[in-house]
């Protein structure tokens, strides 16, 4: 698609089998390397260290050294990095099927828990980024940046990029762990995105309390509109296909129906200036617990392959993209022809304070959270921290995304303070995301062995479905994919139904779930079950 | 995707959550009156008259009318067509899904007859429409056209859109007319393309008998080189699925690389300048008869209906488009201020040209097809005939953009003769679909009633697959998707394959494609069948 933007603003009148023959060569190229990198990263499946992520990245980064070489220098990118690429189709399949195969029951149980590392955290660590590139970069003399600046790098570094750490852990195994690290994600890179724009249109001269509640009361107000807007789009989604029983029909309008309205829940938050994270996210939840049920078996395997693909390819996209980009002449060579060693520097020291304002957020949070739970295996353990404090180390695109918006205009990068702080966020993302996530793999080997090790002897026979050996191993949780096991009420969820008020505030809602909502909008067991279904064979999706 | 080109046209700089209001605002509308169309469309299924092409093409004009409206007489579309817009993203999608759902048996034992309909009957269709509009529009006195603009039209009004009359034929009713009113369209695509583009890239100003020999060859090696490189992108993906096996780390993995390399296909033919649409359809051929049996039972349900369900989409999205386009008022505003009559007069000229153009192939062209054949039930019939004819007089989305790229330059219409054709081809296609889409249904019925009605009776208990149904009424074909049925040589295949000559170089190819073709590129029969598959029961899902 990025490179059909590229093609339609370079060729408006072009003929037609070629509407501008050097972007249909980038095009080519592009979805070919898109084909090497799925390839290469099924090859390197079993590789100690690399992951589809890494792979995209390396991809992208030789790309750009060839096309440097072969153009002479003058240029090492097929795409300009554009924002309304990124964030109009990249993003939301990305988030929506985050939403569409989370298991509900662990992120609802988690949920206080998830906002204060996804909410506070993420507040605590922009404060410790910005402060410290205050103290730090006003000594350096690195250009002429804005008090808005600082806290703008403080909101770009602090939304981080969890997929490297998501692809090593397993729903399944690690469910608290995974919900912990996978939630945190989704609402770090909300609020992050919510501080920024805040940040850009609050006035910043005079900071005061007045404007401090403002700010607290703007982030509640898109917080629970937002969601809102997501829970009612996927009820509408949900009371639609119901009522109107697609499926006799056709296969084909209930998918399209559920994608399309997926896609105008987030396009609906953008135009009422709401957090379409959110929104696409809590539609996705709401989809898969409701819609998702009302649809044939068909339908059911189609979208849940069907989103998880789309967001598979925008994140190898994204990758892939990072990568290549990463090269661009023109920002390096203002860099490098000032302060090669400054550059250095600042990366470096954006590195640390990433490292300390993530440290100092995790484990004392962790500790309050531990504080209101009772039972032991719902605390979270050390290795459990460092494993949480070191998944969101790495940063990502909308880092990258948040940088070019602040400090690039009409996409050239003159100004010294500016391609400074470009070229080091390329630093952060590429070293954060090549060493942080190269070790990510053995770290999480061992920090936490145990299960893995087991789940590895058993799985490595592919014949035998994960969501059959699970509840064998008795580490009871509720696989929500999974179709065959039908009694709701097993005595390990009764037993922690009634152990902590927040599963009695589960069991209510489960109870108003099942007497109003599911006899109107639909859902698991209010729809005819098909024996033999394909669901059934198939565990969980996320890649 | 048409609004994302747009809004990153429009705003290139703006800010994240909403790169530009007015953009967004548009792409929300055109997201939910697609949204509104799925829903409309099913709720008219049962009716006598619409379908999903006329509904879209109402909907579109309706929204058109309000914001002509609403904007004061000044604009009533939300986006420019595009034919970059429409080649590169909605086109591939359709045609590779038409060749991916194609019967191939029944298209490759009517092969002769589809080309001679597709290639012939187009070429005789433009030379009679070329004629026509030279002698009619020299008298009229309707600007400046060169005699490249009268070839032009010629092939702007032989591009057919069978889509409203594909949606009434059923492939299982009646399989030999379906095959070749689906295989005419998508090689009257291509071979109108084709012939648009050499128009546009020969010297038109002398033709002589070189120049003619020229374009024959030209055509021939068009059609035989995209065609082998469809093959190969097809081949290549069979290939890599069944060594790598990637269905033992991941489903998305495939489904991704099955979409990539489809759209790479389509790109690749572009580059080196060929009949992407051909290309593209025999990719779909190849992937859905070698890779389609390679990848697991959730990749084979997945891609079969997204796939289906991007196809359905991008339809929807066409007619919409076409119909809310079609009160620019620009462009209408120079045709009315010189000469309403006028307009009128070439709208219906060219209608005329367009019956007489295909009544002067269908039938003498059926009449030689039936010459070679021997079966009775291989013969075209009368009302067969007439079926064929009426199928190809509506014009669609391939006409539109033909028109735009040769008679507007950067979107503007000023001048006369262009203003003119401009607006008759949009007259011609909302006519044609409009009125001769709304009776098609009935047509269709009076013509070829037995069956339907049969058909009809059984299949309105909707849990009761029809690929069930259809081998028990003993119509003696064997239904491609239905991995059920295992025997390859019934008694009537066999009959079959033993009649005729071409049968038996479908039986050689066949013992060649079980020899040579499956043992490398796999395919069904060579991968374990997995009993009580999905497949099983889902008919064929062709909209």
């Amino acid at each position: 698609m990025a490179i059909g933007i590229m093609s339609s603003l370079l060729a408006k009148s072009g003929t037609i089998l070629a509407s501008d023959h050097s972007s249909v060569v980038s095009m080519n190229l592009f979805v070919a390397l898109l084909c090497a990198c799925i390839v290469i990263g099924h090859l390197l499946e079993e590789s100690r260290w690399m992951n589809e992520s890494i792979t995209a990245l390396a991809i992208g980064l030789c790309t750009g050294i060839v096309i440097l070489l072969t153009t002479g220098g003058k240029s090492s990118h097929l795409l300009v990095f554009s924002e309304d690429l990124f964030f109009i189709y990249l993003l939301p399949p990305i988030i929506f099927n985050a939403g569409f195969q989370v298991k509900k029951k662990q992120f609802f149980r988690n949920f206080m828990t998830i906002m204060l590392f996804g909410a506070v955290g993420t507040l605590i660590s922009f404060g410790i980024i910005s402060l410290g590139a205050i103290q730090f970069f006003k000594k350096m003399n690195i250009g002429t940046l804005q008090i808005g600046d600082y806290l703008a790098i403080g909101a770009i570094f602090s939304a981080t990029d969890s997929v490297c750490t998501l692809q090593v852990l397993n729903q399944d195994e690690t469910p608290l762990l995974y919900s912990l690290v996978f939630g945190e994600g989704v609402v770090n890179d909300a609020t992050s995105v919510v501080l920024f724009n805040a940040i850009q249109s609050f006035d910043l001269s005079h900071i005061n309390s007045t404007i401090a509640l403002q700010f607290v009361g703007n982030f509640l107000y898109l917080f629970i509109l937002s969601t809102l807007l997501g829970v009612l789009a996927g009820l509408l989604s949900a009371y639609i296909i119901k009522k109107l029983y697609f499926g006799r029909h056709s296969t084909d309008r209930e998918v399209a129906l559920m994608m399309l309205m997926a896609y105008l829940s987030y396009m609906l938050a953008e135009l009422f200036y709401l957090s379409a994270i959110l929104t696409v996210f809590f539609c996705g939840i709401v989809m898969s617990h409701y819609t998702w049920h009302n649809v044939t078996e068909s339908s059911r395997v189609t979208t849940k392959h069907a989103f998880a693909t789309l967001s598979f390819v925008a994140e190898i996209f994204i990758f892939l993209y990072v990568g290549m980009d990463a090269l661009d002449i023109e920002k390096w060579r203002v860099v490098i022809r000032d302060s090669p060693g400054k550059s250095v520097g600042v990366s470096a020291i954006l590195l640390g304070l990433i490292l300390v304002g993530r440290a100092a957020f995790v484990f004392p949070l962790s500790f309050i959270s531990n504080l209101t739970k009772k039972a032991s295996y719902e605390k979270i353990g050390f290795k459990q921290q460092v494993t949480i404090w070191w998944a969101g180390l790495m940063r990502g695109a909308v880092s990258m995304a948040l940088a070019y918006n602040q400090f690039t205009s009409l996409g050239h990068t003159q100004l010294r303070g500016n391609a400074m702080m470009i070229t080091s966020t390329i630093t952060v993302v590429l070293f954060s995301t090549v060493v942080f996530g190269l070790m990510t793999k053995p770290l999480v080997r061992i920090l936490l062995p145990s299960p893995k090790q087991l789940m590895r002897m058993i799985s490595s026979e592919p014949s035998t479905p994960k969501s059959f050996i699970v509840p064998l191993l008795g580490n009871g949780h509720e696989t929500e994919g999974d179709q065959s096991n039908r009694n709701v009420t097993r005595p390990t969820s009764l037993r922690m139904l009634l152990s902590t008020p927040s599963h009695t505030v589960h069991y209510y809602w489960r109870k108003f779930d099942d007497a109003f909502m599911r006899p109107v909008f639909g859902g698991r067991g209010f729809v005819p079950f098909v024996p033999g279904s394909p669901t059934e064979q198939n565990g969980h999706q996320w890649q």
